[in-house]
């Protein structure tokens, strides 16, 4: 049985010993694992389980794979196994599966956005301004001289000033910089000149674009991948999880459910259920009550909640009139719980003013965020600006999501762990790879 | 005149000022940057510079822009002030159209590989294993406590063990680790199970078929925008280098040049221009010898310079024959110099390890790496398979390469500053945005 990587079918090759090329076998080289040139004719099997099958004139051994050494056997190896070696497991039909359906997931992703008028940009990776408050957890610096391992990284190397504080004017950036969490702040300043961009950001858009393009969006990757990676979806189908192909095809076919927070919190306050973490309209959701919503509640289809306490959610999204809440939406599916969040972002200085105040961020430092808010911008949308002529807005209202794109993988396969979604994750204690 | 983003031109509105809607303007609000709403009927036009104009029935202001502090008025700005105002730039001709010719780009970026079969992974952005020597410039840390700019970093908080020494089992990752430079030892992983791979790695390939295959990327991507982004490149080729059209079709439509890193230094030696660097085989080519191959020795056409001196290389690239040249090439185009570098990876596993050991590299960090030289592996290309069956290699034969991606926007767009062709750069002393 030989594979080429390019689908998960074998190409089954049968030799004759008494061919002429049959000398040309290295005897006992041909193992699990090893490449080789074969040479033959494509002929009908004789066989059920394939329609032809090459007879092989020509057999050579390009690269051995030793049979005491060679981890990936043909018996079964976990998964957490396989996490040791992933510079090998894409070598197995799960991996090589995944890896295919990834790449349609990514390709299918840039299609939608580039056949609806949007324009890529890269956003940074390094910032010196925290989007979502967690970026702080991954300092970027070229203070700590010679860390390479196994030499002296001593801590008095480190520039300081004379209170012992480190002196971040020696850094690459002349000041602390970070890991980003979140290339938004950066795709909404493009929004605002040149229309919509992705990562998405709509200008002239509101909460309900934003989750009608956020279905669309999600309805046209996975019946991407249902016509294109059919042998694969068929594996997770047979192997990975049963039904897996029926739920996606609910997915592109079925409306989704919208709620707001506030209905949320009502249907689990009904709820028969008894759920471990308490259920009051101002706590954040868990994962046991966005189960429930979505596997029990709504089962089949994506629910969209909408309309979030303004207290749990971020700065930048646009306070809606309740003075309560903000306009944010959640795209939950069963299992992997959030696969989407977005919202209207706030296009009113003095209230954005005020809620970088409140949550006692630097409002310095996002002088040019803030002027997004103080000039103009470009950017069209025929529909929205003419519901809207009437509310005559201070600037220029938009809207956009983020995609967790290793738990689309997870959704789209049935791939239970996120470490298995992605070729190489780095996880506390491990960069390997 | 009125912009959306969408493209350069500006659609012309024409305002009868006893029309029934003016009472709807605000006076004055109409300015350089306002965003505006503009109801109408299009109709032909009177002058000769555009085929249709809006007749304006009624227009409201969405958002205003002051005119006394929007920093982009109808004058010319320099390049270096609009660095300073990132966030703003993409509103002004130039950076709305290099915006939309580096999303043409990506894309047909895309488009190549799927095309041709390569599959996409993401490779980690951190490492622990560094590729090409340059990745420890950069030390990702959790180690450094309250690193928000303004509050107290002291150094004495970075746990160390009793010698001072920097305690890295602390650290996120359980040691030192760094932003990466290249994707390319995680490609090759996958190119080696699935065969070709995006970043660009392709199986049972060799120097030529690298080269083959860069030659052709670079001819499909700058088909695709001289193609699709016709009004942007005109644009580009009246206002930022004229000719540039021509240049780019050449590109398209003629051989490259391809001749050994050897024949380059007896051409350079030949010159009659004098250089400020010195030629001498052994060295490596500077900036200006470059410019000289390609702009003076071979203009018109992208050059590819194979086979260089083993010294001046990456450890990964296959020895020749002649024991002093690897299998590496620099694709070079006038005035950016090298827009793709590749190379034959080394398949064999005991001129790798030696590779490592003179180059004083850790080579237990380098295990998974040695593994694909020591277990098979999957893929296959017809045309090579059958040439190469006389050879009988140890493991399997693949190349490479990488581009500098703002490199060929540079190139395509004429733009001469490498941080005018990235929308948010990344610079020393700078991190802003």
């Amino acid at each position: 049985m030989v594979n080429d990587g390019s689908c998960l079918s074998n190409l089954q090759c049968v030799m004759n010993i008494d061919a002429e090329g049959y000398d040309q076998v290295e005897s006992g080289a041909v193992t699990t694992g090893a490449s080789v040139l074969v040479e033959g004719i494509v002929v009908s099997s004789q066989g059920s389980k394939q329609k032809v099958e090459l007879k092989v004139a020509r057999l050579v051994t390009i690269g051995k794979s030793d049979p005491l050494t060679y981890p990936i056997q043909k018996k079964r190896v976990t998964r957490e196994f396989l996490r040791t070696i992933a510079h090998l497991r894409p070598r197995t039909n799960t991996f090589g599966a995944v890896t295919r359906v990834r790449n349609a997931l990514a390709y299918a992703t840039h299609k939608f956005f580039q056949e609806n008028g949007f324009v890529w940009i890269s956003s940074p990776i390094i910032t010196a301004s925290d989007c979502e408050g967690a970026g702080e957890q991954f300092c970027v610096t070229t203070l700590i001289p010679n860390t390479r391992e196994g030499t002296d990284c001593l801590i008095n190397a480190i520039p300081t000033s004379k209170d012992g504080k480190i002196d971040w004017s020696q850094d690459f950036f002349g000041r602390p910089a970070f890991l980003t969490v979140s290339g938004q702040l950066n795709a909404e300043t493009y929004a605002s000149a040149l229309c919509d961009m992705i990562e998405p950001e709509l200008a002239f858009a509101d909460l309900n674009d934003d989750m009608a393009c956020a279905t669309a969006y999600l309805q046209y990757v996975v019946k991407y991948i249902l016509e294109n990676c059919k042998e694969d979806m068929d594996f997770f189908n047979t192997w990975i999880e049963k039904g897996i192909i029926n739920r996606l095809n609910d997915v592109v076919e079925k409306d989704f459910v919208q709620l707001t927070y506030s209905d949320a919190v009502e249907l689990l306050l009904g709820a028969k259920k008894k759920f471990e973490f308490p259920v009051k309209w101002g706590l954040d959701l868990q994962s046991e009550h966005e189960r429930y919503i979505t596997e029990v509640a709504y089962a089949g289809r994506p629910v969209i909640i909408r309309d979030y306490p303004k207290e749990i959610k971020a700065f930048y999204m646009r306070q809606n009139d309740d003075g309560k809440t903000v306009a944010a939406m959640d795209l939950l599916v069963p299992r992997v719980g959030e696969l989407i969040g977005g919202s209207q972002r706030e296009e009113r200085l003095e209230y954005l003013g005020s809620r970088l105040e409140e949550l006692n961020l630097n409002k310095d430092s996002y002088w040019w965020y803030l002027d997004l808010r103080r000039f103009g911008s470009a950017g069209s949308r025929m529909e929205f600006l003419v519901d809207f002529a009437a509310v005559l807005p201070v600037s220029v209202p938009h809207a956009g999501f983020g995609l967790g794109f290793e738990r689309l993988v997870q959704f789209a396969t049935g791939i239970e762990n996120i470490r298995d979604a992605i070729p190489f994750p780095r996880t506390p204690g491990s960069a390997d790879f």
